[in-house]
């Protein structure tokens, strides 16, 4: 096989990849998902080690199992949070109403998405707090591709709540963490510029909490609040 | 300020993007640090709450005694590493000697580099090893971004030495993690393919440890074996 040519820049890319959560039924080709791993792959990890491990969940017997169980934990876990972080209520066209309707679509349709990635790091030494830095770079990579291919996904914990059922099911060792699950398939919307918080909040120049005058953001972006809405200052 | 127009596609990008250890002296313009601060806060973080924060250390007077303590830092851990994990003897022409001479460079010249991003996160709950999922993609999306404006970095842990010394010379709160030390700037040499393990040894597919027969590799694909010289099978 060939990289297929990119028609999205890197800057561009970087800047535009949304968390994508309602997928088009459209499986996703052997081809396309070739690329987007072997992207993931190229991503930097501690000393090189390259622990990181992608079981990626299709249309198999253990996956489609395994399907089924995941959407019973998101849909769990969404149901808590949902409740817990202060959703609903308030104007329906407003981001985060917006966000409420896409998540629970997310959740009560996850067995049809069509690519579910578990992303797994085989660990060397005890877990630690830093170890994420030899396996989220390359999620962060396998999303980018995902965008640079035409498809989107996004990067959930919910596992958590089948860790013990699913582990047994897909023969993951002891010693290897699940460090994410990541649905794929070509998005329902579009990919297009992100909200954040403004840039001056979080990059500090020669000490902690001092602004940076350099830190400008383009003309046009657009900001948000940080965290669910329960959170909101 | 508008973002620059691409050069470097974005597939393109996360395939080439090498570690970079060694710089030219040329100072980063502030735009350039900003195009790429931009980048690097539009990564993904869990319920989006952004928790990373960006420290820039470049020429100011707390910047200044910070490299020099971080320098003493890199120092000290690639002294360790370098007798522990069985570098030195043999090809003066093999990757890992080349790898060798540019760590030990890089070590010595610490203190010139000219960009030191401390990356941190901002805990809201206690440490856990899954918290880097909110950090790490944007740390990639940091050096991904340097690519696309002709700079590289690296990803490093070595501050942990120091940090006892580093956290009040920067007044970094308690409840903030140094979850990255990334230097950067203009690379002299070039960024291009990255080695790393065959991809059938890394993706699986319907359970752990069945080969995914899809995933395959661009034709003229190079291999490294994995970690450093002492772990290599």
């Amino acid at each position: 096989m060939q990289l297929p040519p990119d028609s999205v820049g890197l800057l561009e890319g970087l800047t535009t990849t949304r968390a994508i959560r309602r997928f088009r039924p459209d499986p996703v080709p052997d081809a396309e998902l070739a690329a987007i791993m072997f992207a993931a792959s190229r991503a930097p990890s501690g000393s090189n080690r390259q622990p990181f491990r992608f079981l990626v969940l299709r249309d198999g017997p253990r996956a489609t199992d395994a399907k089924a169980l995941l959407g019973r934990a998101f849909r769990e876990a969404w149901a808590t949070k949902r409740a817990a972080d202060g959703y609903g209520g308030g104007d329906p066209n407003a981001p985060k109403a917006r966000l409420e309707r896409a998540m629970q679509h997310f959740v009560d349709h996850f067995e049809e998405v069509p690519v579910v990635v578990l992303a797994c790091l085989v660990r060397y030494r005890p877990s630690n707090a830093y170890e994420g830095n030899s396996v989220y770079p390359a999620c962060q990579n396998l999303l980018l591709a995902a965008r640079a291919r035409g498809l989107g996904g996004v990067m959930t914990m919910w596992h958590a709540l089948v860790e013990a059922e699913l582990r047994p099911l897909l023969d993951i060792p002891d010693d290897v963490a699940i460090s994410a699950t990541i649905p794929l398939g070509y998005p329902q919307g579009r990919h297009g510029p992100v909200r954040r918080r403004p840039l001056g909040e979080i990059v500090f120049a020669d000490a902690w909490g001092q602004p940076a005058a350099w830190a400008t953001e383009p003309e046009g972006t657009q900001h948000t609040q940080a965290g669910p809405p329960s959170e909101r200052r």
